[in-house]
């Protein structure tokens, strides 16, 4: 990812020493995990481009592949987003450049001491861990985090490394029961056995820190948010339907995605969505499906493209003949964000997905999973659900 | 909590005979929980009351006990924040009155529907419950959450009873571990083997629900934010000082709050509060420790006078030797805020608190327990805990 650059510039050689020397430490230090290993070594052999290239006397820089909207593309074989193969040059020897170039390299070191160390830390952990004024000047390494958490994910792109394999982590969301046991960190957790609260899903779920261990589940079914997990936990849907549960407390973390994408690539199951039937809704599939905009370039580890989504459906206001009350007029930013859902490449050649949205924006209002309640308290869980998933009634 | 009204205004004699069947039906209904019984007997009185004052061609009517500030007094002797004995009268004959008597009415029917169904809703269920459009009219019973959220939490406190009692939770937030054995509804959970992710406390931990089963622990840690909290369990904390480890999520919700209350008070354990330093920090702190003004008439259920703030304090800028890039500068309402705080009944006399408030607002920032990472990544966890727990650190 990184190329020298041709021309040159003089620089202290004490500086070019201390980095030739902390490379070596990173190169040598002896960690046991592979996938560290491999983290250790592209971050490697980024520090040691700059230190070629310095004593070279050439310029340093770093090329980080671009994550704007013009570099991403639907895969529509995949059908995954994707990132293209546009980069952009930082430059240390650029006044408009330098600060960032100086902020990846220095991301860089706090990741591979992380590393070193075997520990993780949070985005916030990280941005504090790498601030300091820079010696002789009053210059603060970064102003906020807001500065701190693009470089992370430059950084992610241009080492081909997860942000979960440089070992930060976000906030963690969601939870899961279900008929699987999973080993988390060497401990052995049975999702049969998760009471009313259930298993906490981390923010890093890579299979160096998650096996799976024993699953009979049939298939996952994901849906919104808690308080609708609550009631299919309670009903013990999961047992009755021999499945996994999993909620994502609205938009789905990156920890929950990779999870699902994990449950079905390695174990095969079918990944069920229940969401509202409004754009947050869609999107929310959307990312679960295709990835997200901004996150493309993990698409391939995070997408679930076999993804389908169950409900609400706009059809449902009369298949389950609710009454008026449960209507919530769609706003006209609402309107907007279903158009524009409508045009994204994975939905506009999708007929069932344009006759969904079509219909919903017919309706005029949007409908909640909640208001199925309107029906029965266990209406959702003793026969939408169950239904659909007999009928195979999804959309793709 | 319901009083006869003195004067009678006619009533359709086929109405009250159907309240009455519905009331008669309540008592006589088989709930096997000894809690259950306890809250259909209050729902059932409340009901009762209804219809005799409606037989007696009296006006009915329910007393609401007031949640405004004016009610809330400071209990010195418990150190809590308790609801005063002013109560406010909701006529069904008076057109400022009728719509939320009517909808306090249909929500105590609500609730009594969940606990004899032996099932639990969240406050967004409830509302959609007891939505419909009257007939023959046009009108809604509500017209959003917003209007039946409140009538939930006039019902707890004219019935005494909790939100939890009448099966009715909220979002659930907050991951615990550490050496301690819970049963949450039958299944057992051993906390000291959740791995990274931790045990999902649910938003209903009444006894009925969460039991205590085998617990070594000498104490609770609770934790602001869940990135912290990663940080404790990866550092496995709760293991080398043997204390059970929570965090929730920023606010405290109802569940945890009265999760701590238990550990206090049924295990006898100390509970020791590790949060930012600044005026939200402060407040989280008041809100474990003497409860909230809103839900003040449950701080005997929900609150732990006897908590303990472990830090950040103000003094640890220099006691830690921090360095100024962790200073965050203190804003004209955090600077209100900290006034607000230090005024409240019970901080004003805690000559300890008055000095560190005072502090903070001399330094002129704030800090973050993050912050301490620019210490050391385990700073936190193997310097800054373990000093504060031997010297007995703390503030009360």
């Amino acid at each position: 990812m990184i190329r020298l650059a041709p021309a040159g510039q003089n620089m202290a050689k004490k500086k070019i020493a201390k980095t030739r020397k902390t490379v070596a430490r990173s190169i040598g230090s002896a960690v046991s995990k592979k996938r560290d290993r491999e983290t250790l070594a592209k971050i490697g052999t980024m520090g040691r481009s700059v230190v070629t290239s310095s004593l070279a006397m050439r310029e340093p820089f770093v090329n980080i592949p671009m994550r704007s909207i013009s570099n991403m593309r639907f895969n529509k074989r995949r059908r995954i987003l994707e990132m293209g193969s546009n980069t952009q040059r930082r430059d240390l020897f650029n006044l408009g450049q330098s600060r960032k170039f100086m902020q990846t390299l220095l991301l860089a070191d706090g990741c591979k001491q992380l590393v070193e160390a075997e520990k993780t830390l949070s985005l916030r952990g990280m941005y504090y861990m790498s601030l300091h004024t820079i010696a002789g000047t009053k210059e603060k390494t970064f102003d906020n985090q807001n500065e701190s958490d693009p470089i992370l994910e430059d950084l992610e792109v241009a080492l081909g490394a997860l942000r979960e394999e440089l070992h930060v982590f976000a906030k963690k969301a969601g939870t899961m029961v279900g008929t699987i046991t999973i080993v988390d960190t060497g401990d052995e957790i049975d999702c049969r056995r998760m009471g009313s609260g259930g298993y906490s899903i981390p923010s890093i779920v890579e299979p160096e820190v998650i096996q799976f261990s024993k699953c009979e589940a049939d298939f996952v079914l994901h849906v919104e948010k808690n308080t609708v997990w609550s009631r299919f936990n309670e009903d013990r849907f999961w047992e009755k339907h021999n499945c996994i549960l999993t909620e994502g407390g609205g938009q789905p973390s990156r920890g929950l995605r990779r999870l699902l994408h994990r449950l079905h690539e390695e174990l095969g199951l079918p990944i069920y969505c229940l969401l509202d039937c409004d754009p947050w809704g869609h999107y929310i599939y959307s990312v679960i499906k295709q990835g997200s905009i901004a996150l493309a370039f993990e698409s391939r580890r995070m997408a679930v493209p076999e993804a389908k989504f169950i409900g609400l459906r706009a059809a449902d206001y009369e298949r389950c003949e609710l009454s008026d009350d449960v209507k919530i007029d769609l706003t006209d930013r609402d309107i907007a964000r279903a158009r524009q859902i409508a045009a994204y490449p994975w939905f506009k050649d999708r007929k069932d997905w344009q006759r969904e949205i079509k219909r919903m924006l017919a309706n005029g209002f949007k409908m909640e999973v909640e208001s199925l309640i309107t029906k029965d308290i266990s209406y959702v869980t003793d026969v939408y659900t169950p239904q659909r998933l007999q009928a195979e009634d999804f959309l793709d």
